[in-house]
């Protein structure tokens, strides 16, 4: 049995058009023999009075009093609601489907309502309804506990839903279906050279993920990592076979020129703030700084931990809060706003010399200050003032010379 | 512990404003000390985009090929939505409570899809949560097989719901909350002088339901006789006690007038189309009409087998469909439009003599022709033409003295 997992999004199952977009895919994969398993997400958000925004509305609208437990129940009735929509369209075109739930496709996972990790899947029952000529939808984004708890994996979580099940059903491919057709060199927006890469590893996809790039949740790639199931990130809207997503291995087996590789992409977020915070009395009492910031619930970024102080970044919208909390405590917060991140992005820079002295030059040429730099493994990260963003991308982006195909 | 089952229908829930209006109900409830069970139906069908008819429109709009399995699943997910609305507002006030699907509620049914039959509820869950302190609300019209798969109990399932609780949790009452204050004598929009009953015997309300003064689901009516789960009808927006559903027996131990009591009410139903068919060679063929009539899935009622034919009735709307296939089948059928139905309710009537007598001395007093009559241990009804059925109503509650307050 070749086994395909196609997922599509709230926004590719928005509008009946575009649910036959969708059906388009499934019959195509039909067609080539595979076995299918469809992962919806609740119907996009254009208006759609059953989007997952819209029913927490339906809460919020009387109280957000709701506990985590009882979130879970209502929000799951969202991706079931879709599914059961898809199933009926299936059905009328001849095409025998069913709907599991995530319980029903025993997707279990912690209680950590609104959430949830999942723990295991018992691929099983999923199996049978193929077996028997079916397409199986399942809802994403939702599973449930070994005692039958309803539980949502949180945000993005249908990506990780059609991931899992990739992995579990041991699948050939999983399919992400979204509105762009594939994962870009850079934001086609700020780069009008940017161009659509053929295929990126997992690492790199999570990195331009984490950065901007939303096109799939970091967490279902690296679930597909661990068994190296191949993700393809496609358009619903057209039949571009998108950006295949796989190991590094794999890749270099089928491209000869994969050593070429160095830099795949260049991704950006805006909106942030750069903190620096002078050391009191030496050192230890920085960490009082973190301490203070998740104590009350700012995530932090970017930290620079250094002998005169520390330096780190929050978004915008919580930069005068932190600067308040860090003033009570004593501390004279130098606060920098409006700074971007940029990214630069390649499973091919690791143990490279000179990646960083090409950025500095690139930017320097530009008159673009770097106020704070960091790397990984397969990833550099520079931060800029926003204003300068758009021309650091593009400098970056052309410094690499990624308008060219390789 | 004393439990007490309390239904909010579809209508009780529509609004914000009647929301408030059933927590008053509920914390009422719970301040003369009950440990409360809730059932809710899916919000109301003012325009409300969660009623379970929206659901439906929501498929027929793409096509009506879902299969029976998957309808339930869609279905289901209008009581929950409607359960954690409540929740979420009882929270905000400061009332504990948690919602337990049908499923998690272990309400297990048969695998009839759409139709599914209870088959035992296992209040172990439920128990524990109220044991906690917690208002438990149960999504009513909903259950699972053994096997999780998730079913519903069909139309008036939510009142099935209620009164199989109660008598699974051996709960004190059940009330089914509803838009009326209680069982009336009569229709008042067609009798001024309808009173409303303080009390009315399980097979008195049951034949009040099945003629139209739709209160309550019969089906709900006959689980709660099994124990004598005492259920009261009552209304969402007042304090009035309502009407207490019992037990003959019961209500003889706590009226000493009861045996005074012999017709309760007067129900009625039209659209009814009457039809005679002529046996052509004797009584056998008349056996084929019927099964005709099942085979086409036309629903016939007061069916009356004689020696020279069959008469029997039908919906209005499925007459001229009846008549076409009586006539293909080579009868003549005799087709009587616009009539209407005419029951004088009582458990008091069991064995009463002269009965009938005062039904055809105040319907021939009136002018009323009979077209047909039939009884049972607790109601007489009688066929009438739909012209005259307003007149027939008020002459038969004036004759058995229903306005007056016994």
């Amino acid at each position: 049995m070749r086994i395909l997992v196609q997922k599509f999004g709230g926004s590719s199952l928005s509008t009946q058009e575009f649910r036959y977009r969708a059906i388009y895919h499934i019959e195509k994969a039909l067609a080539e023999g595979y076995s299918l398993v469809v992962v919806v997400s609740a119907m996009g958000r254009s208006g759609d009075p059953y989007a997952t925004d819209t029913l927490l509305d339906l809460i919020r609208s009387n109280s957000d009093h709701l506990p985590k437990r009882e979130t879970d129940m209502l929000l799951h009735t969202g991706e079931i609601i879709s599914a059961c929509v898809l199933c009926s369209m299936l059905q009328e075109r001849g095409i025998i489907s069913t709907v599991l739930s995530g319980g029903q496709a025993n997707i279990i996972t912690t209680d950590d309502f609104t959430n949830a990790q999942i723990l295991s899947i018992e691929g099983q029952r999923i199996k049978q309804e193929l077996g028997a000529g079916k397409v199986v939808i399942v809802p994403g984004f939702q599973g449930r506990t070994e005692n039958w708890e309803i539980t949502t994996l949180g945000r993005g979580g249908s990506d990780t839903t059609a991931t899992a099940l990739g992995v579990a059903l041991q699948a050939e491919m999983v399919d992400i279906f979204t509105d762009v057709n594939g994962i870009m060199t850079a934001d086609p927006r700020l780069v009008s050279e940017a161009r659509q890469l053929d295929a990126v590893t997992y690492t790199e996809i999570c990195n331009m993920a984490h950065l901007g790039a939303k096109v799939i949740h970091p967490r279902a790639v690296e679930i597909a990592m661990q068994t190296n199931v191949p993700i393809r990130v496609r358009s619903t809207f057209s039949d571009d076979p998108g950006t295949l997503v796989t190991s590094l291995t794999e890749m270099s087996s089928k491209q000869a020129n994969v050593t070429d590789r160095l830099v795949v992409g260049i991704a950006h977020v805006s909106s942030i703030t750069q903190i620096k915070v002078q050391a009191k009395e030496g050192q230890y009492d920085t960490q009082m700084v973190f301490k203070a910031m998740a104590n009350h619930g700012i995530s932090v970024d970017f930290i620079d931990v250094n002998p005169s102080g520390v330096a780190y970044t929050v978004h915008d919208q919580m930069a005068s809060r932190a600067g308040g909390i860090l003033t009570e405590m004593g501390y004279e917060p130098q606060l920098m706003h409006h700074c971007a991140k940029v990214s630069v992005i390649g499973a091919g820079i690791a143990g490279v010399p000179g990646v960083m002295a090409q950025i500095v030059e690139a930017l320097t040429t530009e008159d673009i200050q770097i106020l704070q730099s960091a790397d990984s493994h397969t990833t550099i990260w520079v931060l800029v003032p926003e204003v300068d963003m758009v021309r650091a991308v593009r400098a970056l982006h052309q410094q690499f010379q990624l308008h060219l195909s390789r």
